[in-house]
């Protein structure tokens, strides 16, 4: 097939990515700048949500929705870009331990987010509406309207909550395990529902398969939605060359008693996936019934983002046929 | 009596005094002057306290503090010296009105607030908490720990939140009514009952009668709780030469259908009071059982605030006698 026939193929088919913050967005970056946006849908982790200080924080949603709005913060990956810190500042004047990086124009996506949850929104409408306020496009849904909250059990501290464990400790606590609370009681929102009915491509980014899908997965409902769609159902691996891409991914794999590697990967992600994507400097990974290819899966500059992505949707294309 | 006996004599006196925000505070600060912290306790009206994006705003309470810790605007005479506006800005850029002028460092305060209430620590051991951090000395207490709204029923709009009357319409519509919702339900907290049994001194700031002090006094047990004190009673007019030293008062009188007069504020405080202090600038006041006198009222530098809170406590003291 010419590539101006997939092309043409792509231009009508939607496609879900499922992400979780910083990693994972990098996908759907390079996603939204080859697809037109009702064309895409992002499904993103809300394990990390939490309460801090009276606000609503949800800081993989926000790094989704600040990098598909071009204001992220391009040194950090999350955050807003050119933001100041005189609230945070306040706070440890109070003695406070400000350990969560909260910049001022980031705090007024909490209060506001805050406020519309308190009027009785659903968090899916609230992020829709973010999301609209901030020239954002494709559809970023959250996993579900309902709060879970991923729990990382630790040697040196027991169990901690998300943020604290990632971000007050650095991901440096050795994980003994994790969970994901309030899953059990979540249900699947109507829209993602419909999205991953109506997928004709499902990926899975970049993102720790443990930290970041494995929360989206533990919502009831989420996994069988996925297995009963008789589409391309592929991840993209966090791990090259035994290493992660970024993040606690690569530690917490050996931590879980994995071996570090992409082929590793691939096998815990199992049914669910029909499809892998590995880099090209890692050797050939071969699964019975999973299609396997190797790109350059290192995505510094927007341009890498965009290549990845042309080449993970034509590939799917192709492997579709 | 000669005036270091009275000196020595005030030096052992607990004095409480009654205010709402920006007025009333005046001569608090005017008593913390002339007075050891421990024998001042400052009741503040919370009837204008508000959820505003999540947070918990006690705007009287956070005057107070802010000008008893010496932080507080000279400008405005609420909000902190040299704050900065920043999420307000990127809340009006997500299409907000911002109509309440949230500051960045006062954003602190209220989220460090709002944290310790959702921790389930009472108001009246949160402001203690945030008064120690800021070094405000003098006991500041919330009239309630309880939920007591202000609500003004205006003739444009019906019903409205004290903070939309008051800031979003700048209290240019026409007042009907007040009442205090909540109020039936508020008990009076251990904190408040002790200060008022042991005050030696009660007396009420320059503060609006029925939008500051009004809402107090509708705390259950607050108004018998005085009442049973056998101890000088004395309020300072808010009304000089039938209009108001700030804000709303004097058009309020004039829409409840009150003649604008200090005679009238002291009339409405009725029995409350035992004694009054009116400016010399307005005729005599002459009420039966009443002790009234005349001083400059008008604070507009610190040193009129310390002249006055002296004078008065100093002529509360030989009344006693």
């Amino acid at each position: 097939m010419a590539l101006n026939q997939v092309e043409n193929q792509v231009q009508n088919k939607r496609v879900v990515v499922i992400v979780g913050g910083v990693g994972g967005v990098k996908l759907a970056l390079g996603l939204q700048m080859i697809l037109p946006p009702e064309q895409l849908t992002v499904i993103v982790n809300t394990g990390d949500d939490f309460w801090h200080y009276g606000l609503r924080v949800c800081p993989d949603i926000d790094t989704v929705l600040y990098t598909l709005g071009g204001r992220v913060d391009p040194v950090n990956g999350w955050g807003l870009t050119d933001d100041t810190h005189i609230v945070l500042g306040a706070l440890r004047e109070y003695g406070e331990e400000g350990w969560f990086g909260l910049g001022d124009k980031d705090i007024a996506t909490h209060m506001l987010r805050t406020h519309l949850l308190r009027e009785g929104h659903t968090l899916t409408q609230v992020i829709a509406y973010l999301a609209k306020q901030q020239g954002v496009r494709p559809t970023v849904l959250p996993m579900t309207n309902d709060p879970v909250a991923t729990i990382v059990d630790t040697e040196e501290y027991g169990e901690l909550g998300f943020q604290t464990y990632f971000v007050r400790y650095r991901w440096q606590p050795t994980v003994r395990g994790l969970r994901y609370e309030g899953a059990e009681q979540a249900t699947l929102s109507p829209e993602v529902s419909q999205a991953i009915e109506q997928a004709d491509m499902i990926l899975f980014g970049p993102s720790n398969p443990w930290m970041s899908i494995a929360p989206i997965m533990a919502v009831p409902g989420m996994r069988d939605a996925l297995l009963a769609r008789d589409v391309p159902r592929v991840a993209v691996t966090p791990i090259v060359g035994g290493q992660a891409l970024k993040g606690p991914a690569a530690k917490l794999m050996a931590e879980l008693g994995y071996d570090v590697s992409a082929a590793h990967v691939a096998e815990y992600y199992g049914p669910l996936i029909t499809g892998f994507v590995y880099d090209k400097s890692d050797p050939h990974i071969s699964l019975p019934g999973l299609s396997t290819i190797a790109f350059d899966t290192i995505m510094r500059v927007d341009a890498d983002k965009e290549r990845l992505a042309r080449e993970i949707v034509h590939w799917v294309e192709g492997y579709n046929e």
